[in-house]
């Protein structure tokens, strides 16, 4: 008989009844056209995200809105096919934007913002969304959960200022891995942690 | 018979249900001393605030930390006993201080910051917290809501993005209105409009 890995199977039990919590700082999405506006080139990986193929890219570009600017913002990749803006609302007072509470894609009638690269600079008519709160998960992690794709749950915080959030979408996708992202005035409101962990409830 | 006011009846029946949800931005409670250092002169009423007695004053001073500053910071009268600065764990960020979560007074052991008036400026050694989300009872509304002072509760809040504050804190005095009080991370994260309102939870 080998030893048992406490570790391994604290994380095992752990990661049956609970999610990782991640704050998503201010990024932009482009498309391979606009990467090769704004830098000249095509993204270039810096680290992976939590997500699979997804990545932080090594570029960055300045977001200027009619009140103010953010230098070195965060570029995600891959390219996508739509330009995509995502800030909190914190970010949008000083930027001088509404950004509509929107799920990633959906970029209809959102505002737009000037995007500055080091080799280019793009007005984008719409784009710049509040992401709203939602759960990644594969197909696998949805069924040990219990919920399905596009369902809406609650969803208890386990960290220093403990919170239910309520309107929490779920995603669901064989590319997913159990993250539910929040953005940073969330994370603050709720004093986010590393490694701090939520519930799903029923 | 006169006719009834339905705005008036609607109102009623809503304080005997919620209570106003009111975001805190970053302020600073001087000493009277303090106030002659930094203005020259005492506080000087500009508007009432919610809590009776209480005055958002016209002066304005200038927070200083290890990484950066906030200008244009609002000053809360009357003068208290001691000196207490309340920012949101953004600005904590951008001054380059962690202010521990703590309830109105209590500063001990608390980290200090650099208060810059018109007039002089002041070192404090303590005073610089986030302040713990709590509401803002008079005794007779805290029998309405069958809680008592110092119970903490949850509070379901009517908003954009709601959640379910857990660990807020009742205060109930004579002095007191009915208020929640959050500050801007959590009012941002819950998407919190104007005269939104809150449930404290059984």
């Amino acid at each position: 008989m080998g030893s048992i890995d406490i570790d391994a199977l604290a994380n095992a039990v752990l990661s049956q009844l609970f999610v990782p919590i991640e704050a998503s700082g201010r990024h932009v999405h482009v498309t391979r056209e606009q990467a090769q506006t704004l830098f000249g080139h095509s993204l270039t990986p810096d680290r992976p995200l939590s997500q699979p193929g997804q990545y932080l890219a090594k570029e960055r570009l300045t977001l200027r809105g009619p009140k103010g600017a953010f230098e070195n913002v965060a570029v995600l990749g891959p390219e996508r096919d739509n330009a995509q803006v995502e800030v909190s609302l914190t970010d949008g007072r000083a930027l001088g934007i509404q950004p509509p509470l929107r799920l990633s894609g959906d970029t209809k009638a959102t505002p737009g913002i000037t995007l500055i690269g080091p080799q280019g600079t793009i007005s984008l008519t719409q784009g710049v969304m509040a992401a709203q709160r939602h759960i990644h998960l594969s197909p696998e992690e949805g069924r040990r959960f219990g919920v399905s794709d596009k369902q809406v749950v609650k969803l208890q915080t386990f960290t220093s200022r403990p919170v239910i959030f309520q309107d929490v979408v779920v995603r669901i996708h064989p590319d997913f891995r159990a993250a539910v992202h929040i953005d940073y005035d969330e994370a603050n409101g709720c004093g986010l942690g590393r490694d701090d962990l939520g519930r799903i409830l029923p």
